[in-house]
């Protein structure tokens, strides 16, 4: 404890980026439960299908999500 | 606001049929919250592996469903 | 299978309103799945606490959410 | 009801032993629950990547936890 | 790692019955991976509202599940 | 997208280290996935009973965590 999930769709970040994400994410959270947390502090990233992610009804594609984070 | 997991034994849908789940669910929900949601109304479809389903101890197989959609 | 979690913010939505996604939704997946499947559907409502659920860094309230709605 | 969810990392454990963690799982819950509800008890199996599954802010990979479990 | 998560209706099992559920599921798990992964094998149970887990569209209650189970 | 799921045991943190996790992880993610994204960045705090969250096989209780984060 604590768990912190991280969801995403697949092919927007690099792998680089998602252990990035792991690492700043655990980093945030050990900075308010404090640093004796930090080896049960468990973060992890799931990966959702091109398309099966919607939003308003419309499923967003990989291409849709770089055009954003360009 | 709101979220909508959808959660399926992989192969069984096509993905005109996986399409047609978030667009009918994101109705159903629209339906009930008001069209004003409908933009941060998200909907996701995520999938599980041939036998990695059980129901009474036994996995699913994606045959078995299909059986029982057929 | 299959399986859908509805996931809301406590508060905006009364339980005929809940009982209703539930049965709309169902709807929803039967009209694709079909009839054979409905006794297979489970539909599940999970609530989060107001202000638990933020977007761009902000907890909304469910008082944020009901001024969406109305 | 119940669900059970069975979160783990890819390629650390065999089809057989995936199988069997689904009949014996169920069996503990039946213990408890009783064996009228076998039939609707749901024991499903997710996987996560190797890396993508961190602790302390390092990912776990599916060859550290061979070396924890053999 | 690994991960469990159970999925209950309140109020249908005491606080004996979930402690036990832990404990069960935890020895099912540790039978398979293996005794040296019993300390970072996590298992947690969730309640879901009375009505809020619906099976073809109705929501189950408690008294449906309890009788069920006696 | 993307969303994160804070998963804690409840009585453990107050409302304003929750308030603080929502703001401080968002700016983790944020500086992964550039600014653009901050307004489709959803984050969570799911809070699970005192008790009902094992770690080889044992319910850790909010005092537990406490006397691991004084």
């Amino acid at each position: 404890m604590p768990l912190v999930d991280i969801q995403l769709i697949e092919g927007v970040f690099t792998e680089a980026q998602k252990k990035g994400m792991i690492e700043k994410v655990t980093d945030a959270m050990v900075e308010i439960e404090g640093e004796a947390m930090r080896g049960v502090t468990w973060v992890r990233v799931q990966e959702f299908r091109s398309g099966a992610w919607g939003i308003g009804g419309k499923g967003l594609t990989t291409e849709d999500v770089r055009a954003l984070t360009s």
